[in-house]
């Protein structure tokens, strides 16, 4: 019996620590994963979600796949949307990026994230909040209780302030109540286990600390890795421009994802897919001795997550697009799209009107030196039956992409 | 007309002025009385009381004396009983000086404090507030609003917090709260004038700071000293026991009065009474010049102080004893007293009874031998007829005092 329960506990734990990057204290998670098992009582995961931006990214998804192999796994799925202080904004008027949201917006944004957020999560097994409910009610004596609870010297200790604080930057007093303010919400849903990205251990621990000093069992913090963006320098974020939206349309995803370094592609197929961690290996070592292409390992790649985020009809039709355009050539990727209504086009005006030639004569001339392709192979009619995704190209440099019906 | 209204603003002042350590800034208070006389508006001058130590000793006057004047020139005083704080408690519960008070605790020493505080100011012209009127019903978005509009680096300034925080001893992130509250209190009660020790300096200025920050005008910190006390080097406390309370009894006042050092008499008189600086600065050239014994001085200091706190007529009846007893010799402060019942004793064994001589027979002998004295004069007599402060001397260096019914 002792022995079934910490096989399965060894089981689950193998699949937590899939892609993680630090748990504190994982012995306790152990713990209370026997307990759970033993007692029959899943686990309480908690994840807090700012409401300011609700546009989800695969980075975002790092930590919902985590989530939901908790789900996967029997447990028990808290997402707290902290509405608090976004319908309180930056009482200090100061920061652009905490601005004061009306209700409408919250909610229409919360809207929004659940939308992205259950194309990962199994809405079933989620119990969404909303930390208003909690954290509007408190008055004064409960801030005090709850800011009596922790010092200014361990709160300076976090990287920005302490980086604020030393550069002679302002932090607001309120902003010393926020961390405070989230690992309240841990007090409240008595959460077992919070998640977050690496940059949120203060945070974590902050909630960890607050339990304890409340009489409760403290939370494990189980932290996920930050994940770099397309350029696989810099982390993925929506100013740098090298992310993939979760709801992007199928071909800019698959497209994106064929852009990433082949460095990034084990790690990606890890943090971002549900792919067995026994085929991401193997894939790898079959990269690594040349027997596979990266090329051909992205395009798994790029069909996953499409059929994660739309579906695998839309990921086969991505692909064979793909193939189409960018198999037959030396192809570049960011070319003009043309929309074209007719069928039939003849090509020494369409080029001209496209700026591909300077005059139809010029564009008949060309077509006579063998300087047009049409995705990638010689073209020498002068009419052309366009399809959508079609490529023509006019010498070594010009292309431009047909957009059809 | 203005000229005449500026005379009345140079003679507030100059009141205003008596005894102060520093007004920030001082031009603003000048225009703020000039309105105030012009368009016939007292100002409102605040003080923050603290009701977890209701004892009020001569120390605490200093701020209280500067109120009165405030009233006497048709001002309005504030008094804030800081009742919120005191009923919360330390939430870290690390504090032992701030204990949470129950409601009955609080009113208690809330009337204890008016007793002695109306010793000083005018009843009719003082308004009382607690200030968990205000503060009890703030929820988190206005405690948050408040936090925003102070800076953690700005918090860090104050001294005691600076020290704290470079040795390492921990700061409860509420503390940061406890200057904004009181500077709140400002802001609720647009406070002109807000009066405090030069201790209280950095949260004066957070009232003004916060004021503005509200859209009001911001107050005027009057700062008072910090008096000495009966040592001259340590600053009056209870707690170093080198304080006159206000609630002591008018013979226990003038003893400890006369202890003070010659270099205080002119400074108590600043501080402490109503009497004019000019006859202040007369005294004290004369005391200079050697026209005026300074225990003449003191006895006179006494005597205003005893008056202020306790009667005239108190004042005349501790002078008299005061000059039967301590006039008539060198007798020191502090020799032990002794109950008498009867009204007539036999002076051998009376002495031997209380330890002044070996024996009875020693007791004579000294008597015959002239070296028996009573209220400071020689005695030769065996019965003593004794009253209630009679000093008894035997040589040079064993007293008793009386003490009778």
């Amino acid at each position: 019996m002792e022995d079934k329960i910490m096989k399965q506990v060894d089981a689950q734990l193998e699949i937590i620590r899939r892609g993680v990057a630090e748990i504190i204290p994982e012995e306790e998670l152990k713990q209370k994963l026997y307990k759970s098992i033993k007692e029959n009582r899943p686990l309480r995961a908690k994840l807090g979600l700012d409401p300011t931006a609700p546009d989800i990214h695969l980075g975002h998804t790092v930590v919902l796949n985590k989530l939901r192999q908790f789900q996967d796994l029997g447990h028990q799925v808290h997402l707290i949307i902290g509405d608090a202080t976004g319908r309180i904004g930056d009482p200090s008027g100061k920061s652009e990026t905490r601005k004061q949201l009306t209700e409408e917006e919250i909610k229409l944004n919360a809207a929004t994230y659940q939308d992205q957020i259950f194309k990962v999560l199994d809405k079933e097994k989620t119990i969404v909040h909303f930390n208003s409910e909690w954290l509007m009610s408190m008055n004064l004596e409960a801030v005090l209780r709850l800011a009596g609870r922790y010092t200014v010297a361990r709160m300076l200790e976090r990287d920005d302030f302490d980086k604020r604080y030393k550069e002679g930057l302002p932090i607001g007093v309120h902003e010393f109540l926020y961390p405070l303010m989230q690992g309240y919400d841990s007090v409240v849903l008595e959460a077992d286990v919070e998640l977050g990205g690496t940059d949120q251990k203060f945070n974590l621990l902050v909630g960890r600390h607050l339990q304890r000093e409340y009489g409760h069992e403290p939370q494990i913090a189980l932290m996920m890795p930050i994940l770099e963006g397309l350029d696989g320098v810099q982390k993925m974020s929506k100013s740098l421009g090298n992310y993939i939206g979760v709801n992007e349309e199928a071909y800019e995803m698959f497209g994106k994802t064929m852009s990433i370094s082949d460095e990034l592609i084990s790690r990606y197929f890890e943090l971002l897919t549900r792919v067995s961690m026994n085929d991401i290996k193997d894939m790898q070592v079959r990269m690594d001795s040349g027997e596979l292409n990266p090329r051909d390992v992205k395009i798994n790649l790029a069909k996953e997550l499409i059929t994660m985020y739309h579906s695998a009809e839309e990921a086969e039709k991505a692909e064979a697009r793909f193939k189409l355009v960018y198999s037959q050539g030396d192809i570049p990727d960011d070319i003009p799209e043309v929309d074209v209504v007719d069928a039939e086009v003849w090509l020494p005006k369409f080029l001209q009107e496209n700026d591909m030639v300077s005059s139809s004569s010029d564009g008949r001339r060309m077509l006579k030196q063998g300087a047009i392709r049409v995705n990638g192979e010689k073209y020498e009619d002068e009419n052309l039956m366009v399809s959508d995704g079609m490529v023509v190209q006019v010498g070594k440099r010009k292309f431009i992409r047909i957009k059809a019906e």
